[in-house]
C-alpha cells in the first residue's frame, strides 16, 4: 500500500546512468570516482529508485571493521545472539548496498567485498561458519574521492579490478544552476551569480585551498540567501569558510565574492 | 512550570547571530573556527537560549569514539541494555549538539555525522540496525582552533563542505573590557588595564609564546584581583604563567606586566 | 544423491596441474604467485573439483587473525561453545583449505600455517588444549601478488620453504580469447579486440598504471558489451576506470581504446 | 569526634599559599610547575589542610583513561554496577583532586577537565548519561615538570588557559637545611653539609647529569646517614647514584662529595 | 602397554647430541641457532625421544602473549576456568618445552621464562597467584635464525646468557644424500644430484636470494620426483619458486638446475 | 614449625649490604644498577633471608600492566572477584617486592610505585576504591642494567629520586672462583681457568660482542665440564654462543678459548 516517493532529483551529465545499469544487470560491482559534494550519493539514491531496488548505505570511517558491516553477536538475556550488520541485510535482501568513501575503511572491510564482487557473489560469515549466496537483486557500489587519496590509503588494486568505474566532476552550468534553483529555492539570477562565482574558484589553481567549491557549498551559500542574508554573507560563510583557514587565502576569496556579488547590499 | 534562565551573558561582535540562525533554520551545520578562550562556548550557550533548544555539549578529545557519541550496549541483570550516547538524545529529542574541539576526535566520530550534517539528517545506529531521522530543531554544531591543527588532525574537507563557517576573533577592547567586568566584579578601571595589557601581549610576534592571552585568562587575572592579590601578582599567575614556560619569555612577560600595571601595589 | 557439478572453466597455460596434483598427493603445500585478476581462484576451484575434495577459501587480510582461522569461543545460554573456524573445518574435514591473498594476514596466521604444511601435518589448538592430526585428503594452498608485496608485508621464508611454488600470468591471446567468449558470451571477434588491447597495454611500461589490465577486466569490458554498450564505453569504464586515477594516463588510456576499437560506434 | 591531624610541614617560599586559596576561592584551577621532588605534593597537602577540605591524589601515568577518573561499570552478582573514580568522588564531595604529573595522562584525561576546569564546574558522565555539577569546594590542582615535556607530552593551550599558574623552584639554603633537620633526623651541621653539596650540584651544568639534586634525595642522604652510614657513603648511594649512570658523572660527583664532606670518615 | 614409536630419523653432524644431553641433565636451557629447514625441529623430536620425555612443541609468532604460553581463564557454565597453556603443561608434567623461533614472540612471553631458565626453575603464574616449581626432567630449548634477525627483533642477552647454545648448519653432503633417499623414496643417483644442485646455490652470494637453498626444499624436490615429474620440473617448483620471486634470479637459477640436471626429460 | 632455609650463597663485594639494610630500615627504596648475570637476583634473596621477610619477585617485560602488579577482577560463578597482584601481596604482608629489569615494564608500572616509594608508602587500588598502607617490613626494591636502556626505554627522574641506589660490577677474581666451585661443583683448578677466560673476555674491547661474559656463563660452562665434556666444548657452547651470532667473533673467541684451555682434551 506504500506508494512508491517521487524520484531523488538527479540531472545526468554523460552516460553515468547507461553504464550503472548494465553493469548492475551484469552482477558488476561499481566505483564512483568523485571530488566531494558532486552528486555521488544522490545518484545512487536515484539509481536505487529507478531498479526498485532498496538502498543501504555505509559511511565508511577509520575504524570501520568487517564486524560493522557484516554483523556481530549481542548478547541478549544471557543469549548470544546474532545482528546483521547492513552489507549482510544487503546480500539477503537483494538491496543495493553503498559504500560510500570507502577507502577510509580498513583494509579488512574492502578484503571482505572481494568474494561479494565477482563471480562469487558469496558473503562468508567466519563467526557463525555460513557463506550467504547474495539474493537476485543484491549490488555492490562503492565510492571514493581520488583527490585525496594517500599512498596509505588507497583501494587495492585486486579490489578495483573487480570492479567498473564511473568518473564524476562538477556539473556543467547549466545543470548546476538547475540544481542551485531547485534545492535552495532561490531564483534564476542569484543561482547562475553563485555557479559563476563557483567556477571562478574552480578554475583557480589550488595553491591555499584545500579544495575546490563542490556543488554542495553553493547549494548551502542558495539557501542562507533564501534565509534573507546578502549574497556576500551567504558566499563568505558557506563558501570562503569551509574552503581556507589561510587568512591570505580568505582574503581573496573574499575580494572574488565581491567582485562576483556586485549588485548585493553592501555589507 | 520551569522558568527559562536569563541569557547567557555574550556581546555580538559581528553578524555572526545572523549567520547562525539562518543556517539553523535551513538545517545547516556549524562549524565555529576560532582560537581558545574567545567566546565560542558562550555564543552557543546563548543561540541556543534564543532558539529555545536544549543544549549538548562533547568535549571531544583523542579516544572519542562512535560509540560515545551514539550510545551503547551496557550489561543490566543479565540483559545489555541500550545507553543512547549524547548525539542520539540531541537527535532524538530535537536538540543543539555542540561537539567542542571536533578535530581531537577520531575520524570515525567526525564521518559518523555526514549524514546528519546533509539533506538526510539521519543518524544510522548500525548497532541497533536502525536509522533515526532528527527531529524538528535538531541542529549539529562543532568548533575548532585552525591555529594549531596538524597536518594529522584536521577537518576533512568532505565534513568541512557540509557546514557553514563562523570566524570568531578576540572581542573589540571595548567589548571585553565590558566582559570583564561583568564576569570578574572588577572596576572598569582595572578591567581597562587589563585590555591593554592583553592587547599588547597580542600584538607581540609569537616568538615563544605557544597561544596568545585569550580573554578567559584576563577574567582570571581580573577574578584574583577581585580575591585581592595585586594586579601584577593576578597578572603573573594568570596571564604569564599559562603562556609560557621559557624563563626568558616569562621575564619579557613579567616587564610588560610591571609596564602595564603601574599603579600597582609595588612587590 | 547430489550430482556432482561441471568443472570450473579452466584452461591449463602449463604444467600448473600436473605441479598441482603431484604436490598435493605428496603432502606438500602450494603457494600460487601471480597478478590479481589471472585466474588463481579459479584454478584452484577446478583442481578440488578434479581431487574431489571439498574447497574452503579465505581471503585474508589485515586484520585476520589466529583465531578466524582457527576457531573461538561463543556465548550459548552461558556456556561458553568451540566454533571451528575454516582452517580446522578443513583440518578435520580433508578439505583443501586455500588462503587467498596469504601475506595480507597477520604473521601469526602464516606461522600457525608452519605444522600444517610440514611432514607433521598438524594444527595444534592452544584454547582446546589439543593437537589435530589432518585428515586425508586436507591440502593447504595460498596465494599471493609478488608484484605488491612490501617490505613490511611479505611470507616468511621459513614458510615459504615450506611450499611448492607455481608461477602464473596471463594466459596467452588465443587462450584468454576463449575465455572471454565464454565468460562474457561476446562473439569471437569482439573478443580478440579485447584481448589485442589488453596486451597492448601489458606492454606499457606501467609509469603511471598501477598494474596491468588483468583478464578479470577484460571480462567485465566483455560483459558491459553484451549488456548493449559500445566497445569504447565498456573498454573505459571496465578498463581504464579501474587501472589508473591520474588524468594524463586515463587521456593515453582513451585513446589506446580508440586506437584498437575503430569499429565501435563513435561517442 | 576525629581530631584534625597535624599540619603536614610545609615552608613557603614566596606568594604560592595566597595565589593558592585566591584561585581556590574563585573556583580557578590551579597548575603547578616545577622539577621533580621540589614539594609539590606536600604543598597541595598542606592547602588542603588550610582549607579543611579532602585531598585525593592521582598520579597519572601514561595509560591513565578517562574510566580511571571517572569511573566505570563493574560486575557484581550478574548486575553491572558503577564505580565513582578518584575526580567523580571528588567532585560528589566537596574534595580536592589533584592530578600529578598531569602530562603523562592520556589527552582524553585532559580534556575531560575542561567543563570541570571553567565556569562550567560540570563532569559530564557519558557512561551514565548524566552531568554532575562540582559539590561546593571542589577544587582542581595539576602539576608537571616543565623541564622534560617533549612536544608530544605537552599540557594543550585550552587546558593552560583554564588555569592559574604557581611556579615552584628548590627552597632557599635556610629553609632546606630546616627541612633536612625535620625530615631526616639529623642535627643541623650535617644538613648544611648536605645543602652545601646539593647547592654545588645544582650550579653544574647539566652535561651528563639527567636532572639536579632535589630536596628529596638530599632527605634521603641524611636518612642514611641518620642510620649510622657515613655521609660519603650516604651521598654516593641517595644523590650520585639516582642522577646518573655515566662512569665519568658518577667519578666527577664522587670527588665533590669528598671535597663537600671532608670531616666525613674516611672510607 | 602403548609401543615407543621409533626414533625419528636424525643424523648427528658433530656433538650436538651430547651437548644437549649434559646440558639437559643439569637444568639448563637450550637454544638452536640455525637457518630454516636445516633440521633443528627434527633434532629436538630425535633428543626427546632419547631422554624419553613428552616433546611439546610451540611456533612463536607476532602475536603469542604470555597468556598463549601459561594458560587463560575460559568461561564454562557461568564459572571461570583455568586452562594450562603448552608452557603450564610442559612445567607439570617434567616435558620438554620446545618454543620453535622464540624471536617472534612478544618480549613478554621471552622474559616469562628467566625464572623457568636460571636456578630456579620455577614459573608464576600470576594470574592464579602461584609459582609452579617445574616437574623433574623438565626441559627448555628454543630455537631462532640468526641470518634474519633485526635489531627489535632479538633475544635479549638476559635470554641468551640464561642458555647454552648449539649452532646448525646444512649437514655435509653424503649426510644430506642419505637423508633424501630416506625422506623423499627416491634413488641415490638422483638424491646426488639434488644435493648437487642445493651446494651449488648455497655458494652463491645471496644477491636476489632470499635464504639460500634448505634440506627441506631438496626433500620436496625429491618428492616432485618420486611422484613423476621431471628432475627439472621438481626443482623448478620446490627449489627455484620458493626462493625468489625475481625474475632475473630466478632465470639464473633455471639454468643452474638445467646444468645440474642434464639427463632429466628435456621440457 | 617451618624451618628457616639456609642462607642463598652470597658474597659480599663492597658495602652494599649495609646500604641495603639502612635503607631498608628508613623505609627507603632500593634500586640495583648493574649487568646481567652479575647475581642482583641472588643479593635481594640474601638481604631478604638476612631481614627475615618474604620475597616476592616480578620480572618486568613490556607487556607488563599495572593490574598485573596490582590486581585485577576475576569472574568466578557469576561474581567478580578481585585477586591481589603480586605487589599487592607484598604491601599487605609486609615483604620484600623485587622487581627485576623495571625499565622494561610499561610506564605506568613504574608510575604507581611513587606513593609507595615515598614518605606516603600507600597503594592506592583505584579499582576498589581504597588505598593500601604498606604494612611494617614492607620493602621496595627495583633493578636495571644500565648498560643496555635506550632513551625509550629508562627509568624516569622522579622514580629514581625517590630511591637509593646500589651499583654492582662482576665479582672480583677469587669470589668468582669461589662462586664457580660452589655453583658448578668443579675443581679450583677448572674454576680458575674459567674465571681467567671471563676476565679476558671481559678485557675485549666490545666491538661485535653484545654483551660481556657473566658470572652466570662462567657457571654454565663448568655445570658443562662437570657433565663430562671437554673444557673447550663447554666454552663454546655456554660462553661464546650466548655471546654473539656474528661468526668472525665466534671465530675469535673460539681462538681465545683455545688458549685459555690449553691442556683440555684436544678435540
Amino acid at each position: 500500500m506504500s506508494v512508491k516517493p517521487p524520484r531523488p532529483y538527479y540531472v545526468p551529465v554523460g552516460n553515468e546512468e547507461q553504464v550503472f545499469k548494465a553493469a548492475y544487470r551484469q552482477n558488476l560491482s561499481i566505483v564512483l570516482k568523485g571530488p566531494t559534494g558532486c552528486g555521488k550519493t544522490r545518484f545512487v539514491e536515484a539509481m536505487a529508485h529507478d531498479l526498485d531496488r532498496p538502498l543501504i548505505t555505509v559511511a565508511c570511517h577509520d575504524d570501520l571493521t568487517t564486524a560493522d558491516l557484516v554483523g556481530r553477536f549481542l548478547l541478549h538475556g544471557g543469549e548470544t545472539e546474532w545482528v546483521d550488520g547492513p552489507l549482510t541485510r544487503a546480500v539477503r535482501d537483494g538491496a543495493i548496498c553503498y559504500l560510500d568513501e570507502v577507502v577510509e575503511a580498513r583494509q579488512d572491510t574492502t578484503v571482505v567485498l572481494h568474494p561479494l564482487a565477482d563471480h562469487r557473489r558469496q558473503l562468508p560469515i567466519e563467526r557463525l561458519g555460513i557463506t550467504l549466496d547474495a539474493a537476485p537483486g543484491f549490488g555492490l557500489v562503492v565510492s571514493y574521492n581520488p583527490g585525496y587519496q594517500s599512498v596509505l590509503k588507497d583501494l587495492k588494486d585486486s579490489t578495483r579490478q573487480r570492479m567498473v568505474a564511473i568518473d564524476f566532476g562538477f556539473p556543467t552550468p547549466d545543470v548546476e544552476e538547475k540544481i542551485l534553483v531547485n534545492e535552495a529555492r532561490i531564483d534564476h539570477e542569484r543561482a547562475a551569480e553563485l555557479v559563476r562565482l563557483g567556477q571562478a574558484i574552480r578554475r583557480l589553481e589550488t595553491g591555499g585551498l584545500r579544495e575546490v567549491a563542490s556543488t554542495r557549498v553553493l547549494i548551502a551559500a542558495g539557501q542562507l540567501i533564501a534565509e534573507g542574508l546578502s549574497a556576500r554573507e551567504a558566499a563568505r560563510a558557506a563558501i570562503a569558510g569551509p574552503l581556507t583557514d589561510d587568512s591570505t587565502v580568505t582574503r581573496g576569496l573574499a575580494e572574488m565574492i565581491d567582485v562576483y556579488m556586485p549588485d548585493s547590499t553592501a555589507d
